[in-house]
């Protein structure tokens, strides 16, 4: 039986961090920082300790959890530097104009400020980097908003470990008490996201959790942003040309792409489209079979895939190639390939076109470079979709062009001769994209921006500069 | 009865929208300024046509219209300078980096693309600036989003002619047919809202009004983002001090600015606490009993108001004076101000902080300017709050810094001794706020920023400079 938090610790850690956000609202950007800072060196010293924990309560491996404790402090420090002399304000600083167009123009001094207190789902597969202690909270932090976590019921003493870190650091830093939180329960949670002292929420999961948070936080009475990053089905268009010059490359990339993680990646790209494929098949076909099995998060996911995966095999006309070894252990998943041509796929696109997690890939083959464009207009919003094609043939750029403007509609990021597993924590990068990939297209939850839905605009009008902070003074203005 | 559009015209409309989005999101954003700068010009031109037509659908009278058309110009232009350069694109280039920590980085550009059709719907209030044709429309053409309009039952012709303009000049500038498209009626606003072709939604209006609209655009299988901006009771703190060196002028410039077309602007100082007012408060008696009734928009407006004003009166202990001429015209509004000790407006909170539509003014006598700071604290969520103290005295200077610091926890835009009426078009403005003034703290309905509401990013990995757009080569590289 999951942890189930009381309502009185639920109840207690909100009224905290609303008394801390009190603090954190005027506290200064380096302040934050060395918070953080301080978060990152934390976790550092407690390396080994939260890597035997998250080791034992999860079948990740100490190798990939250190790995992905490397970029839960990197994300640390990065938010840190994002907020740096509080660029992150967006400070403008408009003077007053009183011979302005079509009437005079007060002065007007603009900067962002932070929402209040942020919930914040950790996710099951990323313990660390899209735990409690996840990018979600870094970047919630460094805007200057109380969190208050809830940890995954698939790792709960790593989020505990992870949570008695934060609150160590954040103290001995003297950042405000309740700055952090931690709870736990899946009716707590909807509880949270329902309490009037939270202003924001923030998820990385399922898309039935995430929609079931997502609606209790737009009917409240007062409704608040709730940002939510669900996976996808990640789409990869395959031109001709590519698979005449790299289709063995592009074949071995796609497979290790796709089984990385055990395929429980939500950057894993699942449905591939590729034109004139019949070799590439087999070439992927061939390096399936020989892809050992390997347990997956829990056994409730191995089970999940393996049901998902027959439901996509019995209601399609697609043809499945299995990995050759096989497993006992109810943990393990194993990978496999469905193929489908592109006029059956449309019978059996609904069962087809949603994402499977798990080491599963499905390979549409299509006649022609022109059929891929058609199928790019129609594919579901993800977080990216994958273009393989000839970097120097001309015929393959203007499909490629044609391509990226279907495919900037549906994705939110966009890669070339490259896969999308993998998403490097920086100021360019956007980990989004249109629904069911997230809850709202316009923010991302990696990268330097993401602190942007934890924070909003205000106008200071008419102000002089003695009355504003120090960074609105004489900040931007506006051409 | 209101005009309703068919079935047949909504689902023309939205598939003429969903067509024309598809040259619309590669067009430039030079095109787009000559449409807006177009459309602009073909209003000037129909200026006395357009000015004749709303002055007979509505009370607002030629001068106030026509300074209203002077802003809808004004916007047209001002979002089609927000896109020059493709500024609004936000380009950033990224090279990767092969040494990069904690993990080598592909290169990465990012840019902003429009997210699809838009529906907006025109306020009752502002027939020009906030119509059809308004601001909402203005923004999300410049984005690069073909636009549905619904307009208010409060002025169809109006809206017809806005339309047939915009058509025409957008028609000769050859935009694509379905950039424009106007529909009416409310549950044709509500089927064309759930439309899954309509990608995002933008509102000026009631509370009701939009509340209904964002729980339609939220619970869809596929929710999307919905921008209201719903008025609100924008408070003002007037320090003991400022009470003494200017008390008869901010009494004077209240009674301005909250009868200022009879109190029907979003942005009407409605509540209004004052330390050590009894002086004060006389003044403002004084001043409003001399405010002549002039009529509201409509009928049923006036109506609404008179029943609003009644409930808030029985329903506290406030202290009731009304402009001395009274009026018989049943569309008139006459102005009032409503006085409570702040003790007692603990029991009639409920009713007094409510907004109310029309030239009524609440007046909070507060013992002392640390009374300001704890109402602060209470007030709803409101497009601006304003604070009148003196500037060069130091205690008031940190009752200043302590309003704020509440005060951006509600307010979006802070005003500091002027008042909030008259929205600047500017880069630094944010019209916008907390629930219940809006749906979303986190953007503005006037200025260049109004256009973010409607682009989402979208990265770009990998992709050598010759296959991305040209603006998108050496974009702003972050440090």
């Amino acid at each position: 039986m999951p942890r189930e938090s009381s309502a009185e610790e639920r109840m207690t850690a909100v009224a905290q961090a609303h008394t801390a956000f009190r603090q954190l609202r005027t506290s200064t950007s380096d302040e934050r920082r060395r918070w953080l800072v301080g978060i990152a060196e934390a976790v550092e010293e407690h390396r080994s300790a939260l890597v035997a924990v998250a080791d034992d309560e999860t079948t990740l491996g100490a190798g990939r959890l250190n790995g992905e404790l490397d970029r839960t402090i990197y994300q640390l420090h990065h938010f840190g530097d994002a907020i740096a002399q509080e660029k992150h304000r967006r400070a403008i600083d408009q003077p007053g104009d009183p011979d302005a167009s079509p009437q005079p123009r007060p002065s007007l001094k603009q900067m962002r400020v932070p929402l209040g207190p942020v919930a914040v789902w950790g996710a099951s597969n990323f313990p660390f980097a899209f735990g409690v202690l996840g990018g979600d909270t870094a970047s919630a932090l460094a805007a200057g908003c109380p969190v208050i976590t809830v940890e995954h019921p698939g790792h709960p003493r790593t989020s505990e470990l992870l949570a008695e870190i934060a609150q160590d650091a954040l103290a001995k830093g003297d950042a405000p008490r309740g700055t952090f939180a931690l709870l736990a329960g899946r009716a707590t949670g909807a509880s949270l996201i329902a309490d009037a002292q939270v202003k924001a929420g923030a998820f990385t999961g399922s898309y039935a959790g995430g929609r079931a948070l997502f609606d209790i936080a737009s009917s409240r009475p007062d409704p608040i942003p709730f940002f939510a990053e669900m996976g996808s089905v990640n789409p990869v268009f395959i031109t001709r040309q590519a698979v005449r010059q790299r289709g063995g490359e592009i074949a071995q990339g796609l497979v290790e792409s796709a089984t990385l993680g055990v395929g429980q990646f939500c950057t894993k790209p699942g449905l591939v489209f590729v034109a004139d494929g019949v070799e590439f098949v087999t070439m992927v076909e061939d390096r399936v079979a020989n892809v050992a099995p390997a347990p997956m998060l829990t056994e409730a996911i191995a089970a999940g895939y393996r049901q998902r995966r027959s439901e996509m095999i019995d209601n399609s006309t697609s043809r499945a190639t299995f990995a050759n070894a096989s497993s006992t252990d109810e943990s393990d998943g194993s990978a496999a390939v469905l193929v489908v041509d592109h006029e059956e796929l449309k019978e059996s696109w609904s069962v087809l076109s949603d994402e499977c997690f798990g080491p599963l890939i499905v390979i549409v083959t299509c006649d022609s470079d022109s059929d891929l464009v058609d199928w790019a207009q129609q594919t579901p919003g993800s977080l990216t979709a994958t273009i393989h094609a000839s970097e120097d043939d001309a015929r393959d750029r203007v499909v490629v062009k044609r391509l990226v403007d279907e495919l900037q509609d549906s994705a939110g990021r966009i890669i070339f001769n490259g896969w999308p597993t993998g998403v490097a924590v920086s100021e360019a990068m956007h980990h989004g994209g249109p629904h069911p990939a997230t809850m709202n297209p316009i923010f991302t939850s990696v990268g330097a921006q993401a602190i942007d839905r934890f924070l909003k605009p205000v106008t200071m009008q008419g102000f002089p500069d003695e009355l504003v902070p120090p960074w609105l003074r004489g900040g931007t203005t506006p051409v």
